[in-house]
């Protein structure tokens, strides 16, 4: 071979870290945290890195050594994500929002020998301090005079022992293949998985995701970070905001506050956000109650579950902000498409899950392994591929999610038209094979949920004798309306195939929901089965 | 070390490829050549690089051989640069504005084994092929039918070898850090020297280049190359563009024909358009001579030499094109900087050269190698270092223009400000030493052209007893005027300090420049002393 005669310089956070205090010393990160909004310069923010990382120097800690944050969105989470990356360690960020039990297993499985907390987590962690069993060192994420409780565990305080050490600091030369960041999946189908981010791919990932079809980042632009941080890397937004000089807005504990999030939008200039659709939800009613305008917002990024018409409609039409709907994984960093069709772009296109960024490779196969076309109308099973997609899972057997040729199976099924846009059909565990057809639940549920009485659907498959799996409809009504099955029924078959219509209607107070929000289908199946076996409850609609 | 679990997918040229293949099939290029104006898309160019492919794997070439071309921007030297690159072997892009015998050296040199030559260098090559060791395949670049002048050498005919050939291929797995590209910088001193590029230098380069602030590719917008693909692969805009779904316009020879250019930017919609100031200056004239809008672009890439106010003015605010500065180097793929600073900025600030790419570091040194602080003020040597960077010059000694540490020494003083926008004082073998002080050649050129009469300036330095080195002005009036030496000296005492007013202000008919169009201040100086020797024509004006 023949090689290049370029420098190698490796690819790490480090070199974000460098590049913006250089080039963009003076931009400003603001963050929302239980003492009011801060507001500091990056030139402060890597001073005190520096400062944390001496601190985390003093431990002793091997190279690759993780260190757990359970943290919001705020500059010291920031920081940590900073310091711990650069200093050779991983930066494993715990989502506190899962079940005791599994936060438990996490950090044992992680080995987790530090834990920086955020000062609403301590009652927590407390509660879990005897089964942890590797943790050495806990901090407390707060500000230097605050109240504290008294409590078991001891305590280090993260400003005491900022301001006893020194801002500087040389950071090591790193590899570019070194971990840097490790997130686990939310796990519901056994235990939470880890996927272990390296600076490669890091640096990768935030060079995509700053590109103009994807989020579109620069010094220009003022983001509102409303993902949080502890939940695959916030996007990637600490890393590529950083790198572009965007100047940050971190809503700390508050990203689900409507009204804080309009104020922040308003008095930081913000001109892209990114979050979840009910973020976005309740921001749009919060707009529309409040007849506020939008400032200068010109964008949202929507991920992390389908961005629905009313949503994008709702911000285009009536607010002029552009809505890009992102789909990806925590084992795709997360990133792995855009759909950036232009503003008031047809709708039908617009909710499309997206484009691949350039780095990511999809396809769609069918049940034998078959790869299907880019129709836009063949669904199959969706693979990935790409250099900040997850080769294997931390501690975990190589194959555990991937085929013989090193895919990543996403567990999606997916349509892609001839423009590669990609469309989420349902997870492959929740589609509902009848007759030998798919019937996608993901559908019927939006379908279900265009009937203005219903709040919100689930549809899961139930064994057929005849026809394999059936679709069975729940669905939970507003303010305790009862929902009619038959006027259900014929708003649906206006909407879906007549065979697609569902076996049954079931209207119940509230559907089982993943502690990351998402509709529980393993535990309302469980239900179902257990309501079938008690011969209870079950209206027939048939 | 803990290795991160991402896969490690190499970043290749391929991979751009394959990638605007499946997501981006019907995007256009348009191109400029002998028959008129062309147009295809992307899934009909790629088709036609995997005919080319076939083509070159029949000639037998090992892996890293090197495939010259020497033609236009146009969609057949498009072709050639992805079917080289994805073949395994190195696309060398040869600048046919070079002298005869530089060309001959650097086709010896690189041992090239196959030639894509348009047929306008038909001639260029006939003269020279008793010359060349290595080449041992000679292709026009033409239409089919093409007429074609009587040669001595056996040419085989692109089209003709295209038809004959299956347009499937199975492209190699290329390791990221083969080579995949090769330019030789022009040479002003010494023998013009190689740089090879690799599979992942060009991708992260490519990747930079689409970001927001510098750039700003993707698929909604529509580039002019109007740099030569002859010359650092025309700063990466085939690569970059095809990457992100951007639709090209290759101007062919044209790139000198403002109207052409004029026509393109409104029949094809171009947003954004690449150039040298001297493309820019014409396009501006002809646009004020013929009162033509400018469509839909929206702002101007300047680089190759420094951008003049009169240019950025011109357009900025008669045309309301937003110019963006760039600069870089052969031996920096080229992307170093680019001055990002919105429309209408303060002039000043926008006639830097700008604020390091993400990847590029940048530092300045005293002559004692001190780093120098960037308040915007001092002035040093320009080092730079980054994964697209030079490490050595093909075939040469490694030390040829790296300091110890590893940095590549530019050649250039600049001063950087506390921002991080670089600008450029002066070439280092250019800047006049005077009494222990630095006198800008550059500044005074620039201030020298202020004056009316003045259509071309050059200073250089020459030795003197007391000071060291004193300046001397050489200027080319406009339209033969004789211009009155006090008179131009008065002028430029109001723009520069007493003490950088030049010894001595000589006119000349016209001015000697490098093969590229750059001044040749080794010829003036040589001339200069040669003038000095003869003790003839040397006007003096003290």
């Amino acid at each position: 071979m023949l090689t290049g005669q370029m420098m190698t310089t490796p690819l790490t956070v480090t070199a974000v870290m460098r590049h913006a205090e250089r080039v963009f010393p003076t931009t400003e990160i603001v963050s929302i945290t239980a003492a009011g909004r801060h507001r500091y310069c990056l030139r402060e923010a890597f001073a005190r890195v520096r400062r944390l990382a001496n601190v985390l120097q003093e431990f002793g800690l091997q190279p690759g050594a993780r260190i757990a944050t359970l943290a919001w969105n705020d500059h010291r989470h920031f920081e940590a994500y900073f310091a711990i990356s650069c200093s050779g360690y991983v930066c494993h960020t715990v989502n506190p929002r899962l079940f005791p039990a599994q936060i438990e297993y996490i950090l044992n499985h992680a080995e987790d020998e530090v834990l920086l907390v955020d000062a609403a987590f301590v009652p927590l962690v407390e509660s879990l301090a005897a089964q942890l069993k590797s943790v050495r060192h806990f901090i407390v994420l707060a500000e230097e005079g605050a109240a504290f409780p008294p409590t078991r565990l001891p305590w280090l305080r993260y400003e005491t022992l900022l301001a006893g050490a020194p801002s500087s600091f040389t950071f090591p030369q790193l590899h570019e293949e070194a971990a840097c960041a490790l997130a686990y999946t939310s796990g519901t189908t056994g235990d939470p998985k880890g996927v272990l981010y390296s600076h490669r791919s890091t640096v990768l990932h935030s060079f995509a995701i700053c590109m103009p079809a994807a989020f579109g980042l620069s010094s220009h632009e003022v983001v509102l970070t409303a993902v949080p941080m502890f939940h695959v890397n916030a996007w990637s937004l600490p890393y590529a905001a950083t790198l572009t000089g965007c100047k940050q807005v971190l809503p700390g504990s508050k990203m689900g506050d409507a009204a804080m999030l309009a104020d922040l939008i308003h008095s930081e200039g913000v001109t892209l956000a990114a979050g979840v659709p009910t973020v976005w939800s309740s921001l749009l009613t919060h707009l529309r109650n409040t007849k506020m305008s939008v400032g200068r917002l010109d964008r949202i990024i929507v991920g992390g579950a389908a961005c629905s018409s009313a949503l994008a409609e709702g911000f285009e039409r009536e607010f002029n902000v552009t809505v890009r709907h992102a789909w990806g994984m925590t084992e795709m960093s997360p990133l792995g498409t855009v759909n950036s069709a232009p503003r008031h772009a047809d709708l039908k296109q617009k909710l499309k899950q997206g484009q691949p960024i350039f780095g990511v490779e999809l396809k769609i196969v069918d049940s034998a392994g078959r790869e299907l076309p880019w129709n836009g109308v063949s669904s199959g099973f969706l693979k990935v591929r790409g250099p900040w997609v997850c080769r294997e899972y931390f501690r975990q057997p190589k194959s555990l999610a991937h085929d013989t040729s090193g895919w990543f199976e996403t567990g999606d099924i997916a349509t892609i038209d001839p423009q590669g846009c990609m469309q989420i059909v349902d997870r492959s565990k929740d589609i509902i094979k009848s007759g030998g057809e798919w019937i996608s639940s993901i559908d019927l549920e939006n379908a279900a949920c265009a009937y203005p009485d219903v709040r919100e659907a689930a549809v899961i498959g139930v064994p057929h004798a005849k026809w394999d799996e059936r679709p069975v409809l729940y669905v939970v009504a507003h303010h305790g309306v009862m929902i009619a099955p038959h006027s259900l029924r014929e708003c649906l078959s206006q909407r879906v195939a007549s065979w697609w219509l569902p076996d049954a209607i079931i209207q119940v107070d509230s559907l089982p929901h993943t502690a990351t929000g998402k509709l529980d289908k393993k535990a309302l199946r469980a239900f179902h089965r257990a309501s079938l076996q008690s011969e209870t409850a079950v209206p027939q609609d048939k």
